[in-house]
């Protein structure tokens, strides 16, 4: 049994990641090499050539095809045979690598996990900003070594800003909004909306208007494991609502994270928003500035595995600001144990 | 069941180790944090935040309260709780992180490993030259990869120094004077007494006269892990006895080992001594030289644990030379063995 | 249960590897030292100490002695005991190191692991081309990272080199001529007989004139781990049969793979020849070159080695260029059988 739910698609990489050279990435827990064919869409496919099990990703691509650096069995993209190491060989089309399905989307590429005939692309998490039209979406990727719920807690809370954050989006004050968490089905929502106050230096300045706001943070988490967070502000007479606020400036920070084993991860983060969307040195900035601040969170929590790994005797408990995190574990545990009673 | 002696007093760190800044460190497999207090007193505190365990090391001292990094728990030197991670939040008095008893003498800081209402100070190892009057000590601190019997073992043998010392303190001669040994309740004795000797060089300038004297080494082994050896000499005619040798000069060099793991731990070592005990330039040559000593016998232990893991068909083999380490493993025994019974 | 055969010679250095230095090295899993006596006879021995586990490696020589680093136990080349710690105590001759049954042949030193009455020199594989009047031999040695049976497989089979030795050995053209295997007892031949072709420029020059040659390529597998490869050409009218083709130029690669763990082995390799035996710088480019394209292997099977242990729920496939590992396997795996089934 694993810590994450099968019979789901996951962020095997950035759209950009992947290119006609194999590139390898182990996706909960099994050995993979992704690659681009000539019509740019792309193949997955088990790391580990069917004859001697050398990684598929040290071969040679040959067209769409791989030929493996070893024997040089060659496996068309559906992994399947074309040529034995004796050229002359019949070919034998039982020959395979196991292949993954993938779909592009958001700005991502989504490898299934699970049941091939399952592989619905209607089921990719709807992180819609990040390619609605009116939006921008940037971001990047960190390998964190630590258990990808650890991730998910962090994402869910946002008190956590003023003590790991607090020499760049950490702020006191932000604490004292009232905190509302709800559970829609197989999403959790966690919220702050703060009404009538002074937009903050960051968000004056994208509104461009001085003013009393409403100013808003909604945590999302969606199964398998994506959080997006929906920040902005909007002038307090915009008439902003919950859910409808578009009258002002909003971003979506965009988390999407891929176990790698059950202490590690790869860790997509970005920014979407709807505001200076063609502005690329806005984008640029920005996209240092939250890399920075991710790196803080990456230390914290591969110092927390550590931490967990060396006092088996403790376990973790958790307080209101947890309720987020609590939530979204409750549905990965039941859509694991969902699974398991399907297979069973 | 461990290797160590539980309901027992270790050495944790020297004193100057401890400041009001937290140190991180391992005593007998449990992840500890120590910092002082205004008063100077010492906190000892499990090193993980009864939050999510972040270690608590990592965290923001405020007064002589901890403030967790990750959510900012602050928890007093008690362990208990005095600020929930909102602050607003009704504070939880049942939140606490555990302490262990703690106790400074010798100057060393020591740690209580066992149930915490048997921690009695009457129980730390009398280490009295590190703190008698008219008498100096310092010395160091390394880390050592292996078991700490394994240093009682070297430390209980003073053959081994013709060979691994042969370059510093080793010296044939000595291994001519007969040995004896003495188990004395918990403690184990282990003697050499050389009559109308010639001094050599660094103890007839430490005497300062000439002219046969009586020699002594007594190395003294002390539940559960500390190893004292006495050494010195006085003239022939002032009536040095075993009991009673303070009418030349004399020296007693301290080793205090405190398991990390089952397969490491922390090296104390030092030198106290009776005479020109305001010198403190002799005090840093002493300790710089006692360094190297003790450097060299690292290599040897680590390289020893190393061949014990790799050759697990085999095991070491008991002589003569090793009575006094042979009996400080059957006392450490007994006392696991006592302990578990009790708890049975 | 090992994956090595038992009661068998395996390859512990070459001749010039072993001097009167303790050597460690682990063989089938056993830690071993090695060195040479005043009359270069070689002396293998656990490298531990009888009496507190030091390596012996890391022990003074005394003439053909060594004295452990630790205590002084001085062990003499039959590993029992010759001065106790205390040099007056009475040498207790039970103390003793295990050594092992060592011969130099093929200028090779040999070790023999399993039940010593049975270490017979003329169990020794038959290599005769290393040490045949008439011929040369020179070779090296790499650590490779991997189980030593992937290295047979990849000696076994001589299309691997069209991939992964594309850049120096390698050409298409060798993988037409047709494959025959053989087992012949406990050994396997796999050969390719090419005749009136052109010789390739290497052999054309080694051979000294034009026209059409007999060439061959002839892989023998011996137990418990060595291959040899006799590779060559002759005038085509000179005669030259699979049974006897010395009327052209011949060389023989020799590899012996030693296993040191379970995914580890030591890989001696080398070139015999019987032309231009004399021309010592061609024997260092040849060596050189060989060492280029053993490099490449050791990166594709340390690769394999992984994959194998990254994706346990696969296996490897074999196909018809496979024949000559898996023959070689099954001869392995019989003699592991064989010697359990006399042990039961």
């Amino acid at each position: 049994m694993t810590s994450w739910v099968e019979n789901a698609w996951y962020v095997a990489s950035w759209d950009a990641g992947i290119t006609s050279t194999p590139k390898a990435r182990t996706i909960c827990g099994i050995p993979m090499m992704f690659y681009r064919k000539l019509d740019r869409s792309v193949v997955a496919m088990r790391d580990a050539c069917p004859h001697r099990m050398l990684p598929l990703s040290m071969g040679i691509k040959e067209g769409d095809s791989i030929r493996c650096k070893y024997h040089g069995l060659k496996l068309g993209p559906d992994g399947v045979a074309e040529e034995m190491p004796l050229r002359n060989d019949p070919v034998n089309k039982r020959i395979c690598a196991e292949t993954f399905a993938v779909h592009e989307r958001h700005r991502f590429v989504w490898v299934w996990i699970g049941d091939k005939d399952k592989a619905d692309p209607a089921l990719i998490p709807d992180l819609w900003p990040c390619s609605a039209d009116g939006w921008t979406f940037d971001g990047g990727y960190y390998h964190i070594a630590c258990d990808y719920r650890l991730m998910i807690d962090n994402l869910m809370d946002l008190t956590h800003e003023t003590h790991v954050h607090s020499s760049s989006i950490g702020q006191p004050e932000i604490m004292e909004a009232p905190l509302e968490c709800e559970v829609k089905g197989d999403k959790v929502e966690l919220w702050r909306w703060m009404s009538g106050i002074d937009a903050p230096p960051f968000w004056r300045e994208a509104l461009g208007k001085e003013g009393p706001v409403d100013r808003w943070q909604i945590c999302q988490f969606l199964l398998p494991s994506s959080v997006m967070i929906d920040v902005g502000v909007a002038p307090v007479d915009a008439g902003a609502t919950l859910a409808n606020h578009d009258q002002g400036v909003r971003g979506m920070v965009v988390d999407c994270m891929t176990p790698e084993t059950e202490t590690s991860h790869h860790y997509f983060w970005g920014m979407a928003r709807n505001f200076d969307i063609n502005d690329v040195g806005f984008t640029a900035r920005f996209k240092a500035q939250q890399g920075g601040v991710f790196a803080e969170d990456k230390v914290i929590l591969e110092a927390q595995q550590q931490a967990i790994e060396q006092n088996p005797d403790l376990k973790m408990n958790s307080y209101s600001i947890d309720q987020g995190g609590v939530r979204a574990r409750q549905i990965i545990a039941r859509a694991i144990r969902a699974k398991e009673e399907q297979g069973a």
